[in-house]
């Protein structure tokens, strides 16, 4: 079958299905994703011989040790799949909320509604979890999914896929409203994306290869989630102790993730009170530091950071540490290296926290805090989609409300415009 | 000069000048508008004089009576683009507002912050006053502009970008939070809607050539005003003076906007009970009919509307008229042929009401309310810079809102991740 015919049709019934779950109750959506946990869980042994045989083709294609490793499920992570398909279940509907309805002169009554977006499209690579995470989210928001995943996970997608669908006819939703790719042809990813009369957004999940393709070929709105560069900016009014604990956690808490800090910026005014004590940390933990020349002055054994340096996403245990003259320094380093992720400062000054939070144009931005909490399930939201380093739409984390849009509702008894 | 250059430069310039008025006062905002109000008071024999000259090029070319008569500035004109800027000197700023403030349960505090988009490019045709409100909501809402109207009115446009000028200069904000392109060349509308590095979105106001143009080349998202083919639908359960009032209104109130009617449903079962008198009012007041063939049988005179009617958007006294069997074929008709815009159902039941404000999937969906009803200032957005059949970032009339975006809050008290 040709690729193109194939994604169009996949299209026609994902606009179709998107007026079928538009419009489903709130009791049968959560029936749905509570059928699709049940079914995971019941489907154990063929998820994890589906998953056995993907692991085996990617040993033998050469898959790195990383890769195989985020590509692998064992009862853990195929529970933790059933699970996180239940805390949707439990989150709000997003879907048909009203809100600021108000009496304007005329006598109308507007305000608006949450609507779901329509199909929405997931592209991401290696991680088969993706595919129950993103048709949970899409359908509890009132969406149609279409899911490309990598080809390496395809065989546990396609199980996976086998569990939605059993799911979906036991409450009476139609098949298409989560529809799996069955082709790992690449070709079908440009189609997605450029598919604009049947997508309304795309999300991809996946390395910085994956979203500069789709950015430069998209048509259809994209929900970007670039790479994060992301600063801590230790004040020379911050509490020491704060400012350690900040700078060591966000750091290495965790070091692949997308909001682990990749740079520490210093004002000078502190840096001789905190920078050795926060070397010696880092340093057992093992982390190696590249630094500007006033910081190779004041640590021992550190390299000089390079403009490279400032411009990577280590996402592993090395950090670059610039000293600053202050806070307009700080600031001017951010706007110019940050990937607009996650910025925080560390300070007690009233003014000058105010200041970094309406300046620093970041999807997160905070105060004495770290920045391993920009995460939707630290904020609340349940549940996150992805982080969006857009500036229209949603920034930050994406849940549930991400997914949706607003529509105007305008209630009258016979008004007419004079 | 090189176009790809000067649009480039241009972009530059906005970008620095974007991080100027993103944090300028609420106070510093006002005045500059304001100062630009009575700037353009002052300089009314200039802009009259200016406005005159394309007006001759303008017959001198050949351009349409309406295309001059909305070129054409007189004194009521110029002082309405004054008015409107005093209005948005008036409307609460948007950017800064917080909102959701919460504690988490790891103790952080979470919330959203509400930000400029950064840079907006809006380019329209031949309404000169486009650029004094345009630069207007861009600038309340701390966004910079760049401008690039039609080339017909190329004369008028610089000489309120004179007075803009004065204005920011006399209140000390950057000429170049404004910015009026200084040439016709179309390339530079290409540089414009491709520059994502120094453009954030992009506003296409115009007709549909421009926008069709713009969907197709733009990589920087657009908050697209698509055509209007907006909606009634006269329910069965209608109270028939309502029926009458909507109906009669939502097309003859102004016939050349994208809120107008340009197709009436009308249930069967009350088909005979509101046409003919409908039609009576109608052809009092000039409306030419067009209906299908059930139509045809209850009104004489009226032409067979053909499937190209139902996708048209006349901006004229044309009406096309279709009988369906209940909600669901109204429904199923508005799906097929709306363009998202607004939609109206007339009924006195309140699960069809209901009904109708869910699954109608347009910028606006209304009942018992005039479609004439959708727009910024009868919803009380205080004025308006588009609307946006968008199905991400904003649905239906675009005010100073649309123009920013929310970014994340975290405010902690040294909060590390466990």
């Amino acid at each position: 079958m040709d690729v193109n015919e194939y994604v169009k049709t996949l299209g026609e019934h994902a606009r179709q299905a998107g007026r079928a779950i538009a419009k489903a109750e709130t009791a049968t959506k959560n029936a749905a994703l509570v059928a699709m946990a049940e079914a995971i869980e019941l489907a154990q042994p063929e998820l994890l011989k589906a998953n056995a045989q993907d692991v085996e083709l990617g040993k033998a294609n050469g898959l790195d040790a990383a890769l195989l490793d985020r590509l692998e499920l064992n009862p853990e992570r195929v529970q933790s799949m059933a699970d996180g398909l239940r805390q949707i279940a439990a989150l709000p509907d997003p879907v048909g909320e009203i809100s600021g309805m108000s009496y304007r002169p005329s006598g109308i009554q507007v305000g608006k509604m949450r609507v779901p977006l329509g199909v929405i499209g997931i592209i991401y690579e290696s991680r088969p979890n993706v595919t129950a995470d993103a048709a949970g989210l899409c359908l509890k928001s009132g969406n149609a999914s279409i899911l490309r995943g990598g080809s390496e996970a395809f065989h546990s997608n396609q199980a996976i896929a086998a569990c939605i669908h059993k799911a979906l006819a036991s409450v009476g939703l139609p098949a298409e409203v989560v529809q799996v790719m069955e082709t790992t042809d690449r070709a079908a990813v440009s189609a997605l994306i450029t598919m604009s009369e049947a997508v309304d957004v795309i999300v991809p999940r996946g390395g910085q290869g994956l979203i500069e393709r789709i950015a430069r070929e998209a048509t259809v709105p994209v929900i970007m989630h670039l790479h994060g560069i992301c600063h801590v900016y230790i004040d020379d009014k911050a509490d020491t102790e704060k400012a350690l604990a900040i700078a060591f956690n966000s750091k290495t808490q965790r070091y692949g993730t997308c909001n682990t800090m990749e740079t520490l910026l210093v004002a000078e005014g502190i840096a001789d009170a905190v920078l050795p004590a926060l070397a010696a940390r880092y340093k057992e933990k093992g982390v190696e530091l590249r630094g500007c020349q006033q910081t190779q002055a004041i640590l021992d054994g550190v390299i000089a950071a390079t403009d490279e340096d400032w411009q990577t996403e280590y996402l592993a245990p090395i950090l670059s540490v610039r000293i600053v003259a202050g806070m307009d320094e700080a600031i001017d380093h951010i706007r110019r290296y940050s990937s607009g992720h996650t910025e925080a400062v560390v300070t007690d000054d009233y003014s000058r926290a105010r200041r970094f939070l309406r300046e620093v144009d970041s999807s997160s931005v905070m105060v004495n805090a770290s920045t391993r909490f920009a995460d939707g399930f630290e904020y609340g939201l349940g549940a996150e989609i992805g982080i969006s380093t857009n500036k229209i739409h949603a920034r930050g984390p994406v849940g549930l409300e991400g997914l949706t849009s607003q529509k105007y509702i305008v209630l009258g008894d016979g008004h007419i415009r004079g």
